[in-house]
């Protein structure tokens, strides 16, 4: 592809228009939106009026405001980007809590399973967490295969089956609907991780007929650092499940103040203690970028930056370990290289940010919200710099940073 | 006490210079800061800088410039206001949470024992996550018992004692020291719930030996609504005592992906998932404020804050359920009336915002840092004009709010 063709796409692009909504710094091609999603223009105010009205003026008086209710309504605006009606979401402490209360409800729903199955290699938090999670309940244990001895490991014995939608090296993405029957077949709950899925490929969670999931909203969300995440639970499960970790803002009456725990109806029994108000009013103000977007304009879009990116690599040489399929993955692309933590920084350091995850994959995230089809053509010419110079050799490229 | 000489304390008082450091709306006396603090003015320039520059223009490098480090920074910074070591305490996630991980890490280092033992009438989440929380335990229970029966409750079957320093609707102080003797002697471990204490009394974990303690920091610390929360652990058993929710924040490292779960050294095996950065932001702001704050002049004031009250609730009548001892309180009052909501109501429609405790209990919350003894004087005679008055008795006031 040319610039020229590149631009072409921008033309007649039907999400161009979003790219105004972010703040994005000048000299900056941001290829990590997949990791921490850009700033909506709409947040800063937002957060201003959480902070000086909302706390600084109402005080107390906000939880009566608007407060209280933020985790149901972020969930209700989550709802139709996962495919779910609005009662089954709600938003709340972060993925890796909400992946323990799941797994640990899951395994006590059904006693006489004891087998959470999973993938080796599936992002670190679900399988540390549901190593946890399994201690908590007698006779569980996790079960944690490579992807192809999946179908296998799932029999009699499963409670659970634990998935990432979307493999957050690769990209691989399951086929939601397929694997939630097979799990099924099997007599066996399914969770869902959609981390790397939610704003960046369309889900169905009621179509795929889903049990639990979990996800992220600081990725292609675009909530903030750390935004809350939100947990989904079909409505058909939400009166059996039970949150183990019985907090006060999951009780059937906060402010009655009873010593005994009573579960609250629906999803609110799955919140646990106060919620962080202010990072949630970033995410209340950053989910309303969604609310026009038609996610086939995210997948078609998506599919595009990918080839663009892909092309490039393949000219380079460069092992791409992405699906080539776009159904078959989520909206980033991956390549394997020996010294991909040096060529990340070499890209880094000419303005295009993507990042490394150990031992050997350079990732790019590939967000359609506001990336032109002119920034990935960049950013593929400057990746073809990069490798055809040798920039990446300079040794100060290979400084591990803590965090990567 | 009159008016003038309310003044006279004011003109005197050492902390009156940092009122000016918070924004408190105008006509409203402010006496449910041991609710929801009030919004420190260095806070929404953090905020801001938080947004715009750290996320906005450094985007996904602010982990390196920062962020990864917060929850420790964060913890080392409220550890002199509990008396800890700077190493002991770290911050995320909520109360609740930090609850949970504790109880359930006690009973597993002495699984010959099998009871927490905890007071009727604590703070409620307490209660109820050490529900949950014995739930994953094997043989684990929870006896919570008057306070009057707590000495006699501990006993060899005792892994933890669970209390709450500062009493959520009394004010009633635990002393810290005797406490934890008395739960050490009996070979137990003690778990201090500092919500109501911290930025409130004096408070020295080391001094008394306690073993864990968590709190709040959206109260008396002034952190913003839902800030996240704060854990202890001693030094002598950070390397024995295991996080169940073993999320990925708490791994020796994250950005290896490893498959299975190695804590971290220290405290920072208490983090679970990605901490909410934007509200740490604004709490760590906020406790800029306590940086040169002598406890001594905190409690001094407390304590004269509280008899301007006192004598006004004796004056009219009213049944004060605080200790009247200063030693034995943290810093607010509590009257007990069948009417106190709609009593609470009617004082908040005349700018004295306080708090209604579910089922008779008018509270009040006396921070020093920003409430001036005039403040207070005037709060009293309010309260006698709406008792002498009969005020609280519009049908109004009986209208039931979500949060009370």
């Amino acid at each position: 592809m040319t610039l020229h063709q590149a631009q072409a796409l921008d033309a007649a692009d039907p999400l161009a228009r979003y790219r105004d909504l972010f703040d994005l710094p000048d000299g900056i091609i941001y290829l990590d939106g997949n990791s921490l999603g850009a700033l909506p223009k709409s947040v800063p105010a937002a957060i201003a009026d959480a902070t000086t009205r909302q706390w600084g003026d109402r005080l107390i008086r906000s939880w009566n405001e608007g407060w209280i209710d933020a985790p149901q309504r972020l969930g209700a605006r989550i709802a139709p980007l996962v495919g779910s009606a609005g009662h089954e979401v709600i938003v709340g402490d972060s993925t890796s809590t909400h992946l323990f209360k799941l797994i640990v409800a899951a395994l006590r729903t059904n006693p006489r399973r004891h087998t959470v199955v999973s993938e080796r290699g599936n992002f670190p938090t679900d399988l540390h967490v549901a190593e946890g999670a399994v201690a908590c309940v007698p006779g569980a244990r996790l079960h944690a295969v490579p992807r192809e001895d999946l179908a296998s490991a799932i029999d009699e014995d499963t409670a659970l089956v634990m998935l990432t939608h979307v493999h957050f090296k690769t990209a691989d993405r399951f086929d939601m609907a397929a694997w939630t029957k097979t799990a099924h077949d099997a007599g066996a709950l399914i969770l869902w991780d959609l981390s790397h899925s939610v704003g960046a490929v369309p889900l169905d969670l009621t179509a795929a007929n889903a049990d639990m999931a979990v996800g992220c909203t600081y990725k292609y969300l675009n909530g903030g650092p750390g935004a809350p995440a939100f947990v989904y639970v079909a409505d058909r499960h939400q009166a059996a499940l039970a949150n183990p970790i019985s907090g006060w803002m999951g009780h059937a009456a906060p402010f009655a103040f009873e010593d005994g725990y009573r579960p609250a109806d629906g999803m609110k029994r799955w919140l646990v203690g106060t919620p962080p108000i202010l990072s949630m009013a970033a995410l209340d103000a950053a989910l309303g970028v969604w609310r026009e977007i038609d996610q086939s304009d995210i997948a078609a879009k998506s599919a595009q930056l990918f080839t663009i990116l892909a092309d490039a690599g393949d000219a380079l040489g460069l092992a791409c370990v992405s699906p080539r399929d776009p159904a078959r993955r989520g909206s980033h692309i991956s390549f394997r290289h020996p010294h991909a933590y040096a060529i990340t920084q070499a890209l880094i350091a000419r303005g295009v940010i993507g990042d490394f995850r150990d031992p050997d994959i350079l990732r790019l995230g590939l967000t359609p919200l506001y990336l032109s089809h002119e920034d990935v053509w960049r950013a593929g010419d400057i990746l073809t710099d990069v490798m055809t110079s040798g920039a990446w050799q300079d040794p100060a490229y290979s400084e591990r940073l803590a965090v990567t």
